[in-house]
């Protein structure tokens, strides 16, 4: 079910993309900021109408289908940012839209899902298949599933920012992009920021404990994360392994990872609040927090993606307090 | 001192300032959003560098200054957004700049105009003239005075966000601005959009009890607020009353201004923490206030300034707390 069209992504597919999420959804902001003492651009993806990157991959999958599969729907697993751009991409073509949630996903997308007209399938995290679950209702339906990291046109859609960035840089009279920093789940962005900006370093950033991804190109294959992953407040990153689509794209491309604390994190988002006036949920400040933690270089010309903003009120508040103290 | 060039503001004026804050600053976006059913447009002045609108009528005030009169500084007087503007604005250009600010304004706002590189004299609210400290200044040094809204170049450059709201929506393929709901304090946002867009109309809106344009248009002069003004969260617009420069333009182009309560002030902050992922202050989120609570007409094309974004993370946490009760 994954895969189902078993071709690579390419950076002709992320400038197809960038053609055809431009007809829709203007351009995020690149903000200026200063970090460390060094200049750096923040892409301000949190603005985008579901508050995350996600409906640019879910956009570009959704779009691309024929009569006859959009009115058969669509299927998605998602804790939330994914489930959001697939149910927006699907309302704007009129598909019906049915997304398998966690039952402990933050009520704030579980909400937003459901206000975008799709319907919601909660499961077990610890019980249940996610992908089970999904299958079955796929084929039950006929639709099609629309994985979250794991498809090519996923890839390609995330990576039309990496061609916004470079555009709005060019507009600016900036140099070329040479490091994008991002948030990492399954690695559905940060390939597709790979395959769009052939010349810049792309560094994931994974919350520790989460870092299947990091482990994987120390390895130089495939790993998952370790047994019994800690807790942690990025909901939206919490992927036990990477898929050989976006991993091929990966190894080629990423040196290396990096890894931040659930404390560095809370940092980048006070930041971001103080600074940019933007609010950023915690797997969407990851990226911020590696650049702020000094853990990321930051010479040159660097991007970091400030990546989503759906976060319950009362987690941010205390996220606002504990800095205040 | 105030209108020391007794020139009034000008749709010329504010092309020019247009075009010499797009060489500085990129414009700021025009985000979608849906309220009460209908379609409109949030212009995000929030994310501009200093966080307010503020940074386009500094940029073009000082920037229009001679050599000489730069060498001579610059001295504002402000609760802290035209006083992070004038002090960015001065910096750029190389000025020393002095601002006099009330001891009680919010801290961050007194940290960030430090850090912008200003020197910072305080003052009572309630028992010194602030005009005659700035006053004092100014003529001690021989510096040039900038007024926060009674001046032909504030005026002009604030109204450069109206021409990139015409731009915007151009390029969007959008009808032309019907409407313009703006924050009002001295009158200098809203004169300087009306200066732009001839064709809209603007809608001024104040805090309750803080509604001194609102009380001028009704009874067509200037009036001053009542005595004893209740306290207000909206710290940047606690304005005693408007300046006959601002008023000019406003009489002829504003029929009437709206009220806003500090419970719909908090409303909208929530909404735009939850919607737009944006934060913005009191004093900037009340024409989201004016639309949200049904005050505003929203038909047609309509555009609501979402003006600031200073404020103290205890006092935002504290507002969205209220929201989750």
């Amino acid at each position: 079910m994954i895969d189902q069209e078993p071709r690579t992504p390419t950076r002709d597919g992320v400038l197809e993309a960038s053609r055809k999420v431009a007809e829709i959804l203007p351009p995020t902001p690149l903000l200026p900021m200063t970090i460390n003492g060094q200049q750096v651009w923040i892409k301000a993806e949190c603005l985008q109408p579901v508050g995350a990157f996600k409906i640019r991959g879910a956009w570009h999958r959704l779009s691309a289908l024929g009569e006859e599969e959009r009115t058969a729907g669509v299927v998605a697993v998602s804790s939330g940012n994914h489930a959001q751009g697939v149910a927006w991409a699907a309302h704007r073509l009129g598909m019906a839209a049915t997304i398998v949630m966690p039952a402990d996903a933050p009520p704030i997308k579980l909400a937003r899902t459901r206000e975008l007209g799709a319907e919601i399938v909660t499961y077990d995290r610890l019980k249940e298949n996610r992908e089970e679950i999904a299958q079955a209702i796929a084929e039950e339906k006929g639709a099609t599933y629309c994985h979250a990291f794991a498809d090519p046109w996923v890839i390609e859609g995330q990576g039309s920012a990496g061609i916004e960035i470079a555009e709005q840089l060019a507009a600016r009279g900036a140099p070329p992009v040479d490091r994008i920093i991002a948030c990492c789940g399954g690695g559905g962005l940060t390939a597709g920021l790979a395959l769009a900006c052939p010349d810049a370093a792309v560094v994931p950033v994974e919350p520790e404990g989460w870092d299947d991804v990091c482990r994987s190109l120390e390895a130089g294959e495939i790993c998952r994360v370790a047994d019994n992953p800690p807790t942690t407040q990025c909901d939206s990153l919490q992927t036990l392994a990477t898929s050989p689509l976006n991993f091929a794209v990966l190894r080629e491309r990423c040196p290396f990872g990096l890894r931040v604390s659930e404390a560095e994190v809370q940092d980048a988002q006070r930041l971001a609040f103080d600074r940019l006036r933007l609010v950023l949920e915690p797997g969407g400040a990851v990226a911020l927090a590696a650049a702020l933690s000094g853990k990321a270089s930051l010479d040159g010309t660097t991007v970091v993606m400030a990546t989503g903003g759906n976060v319950d009120p009362g987690q941010f508040a205390r996220v606002l307090e504990a800095g205040a103290r």
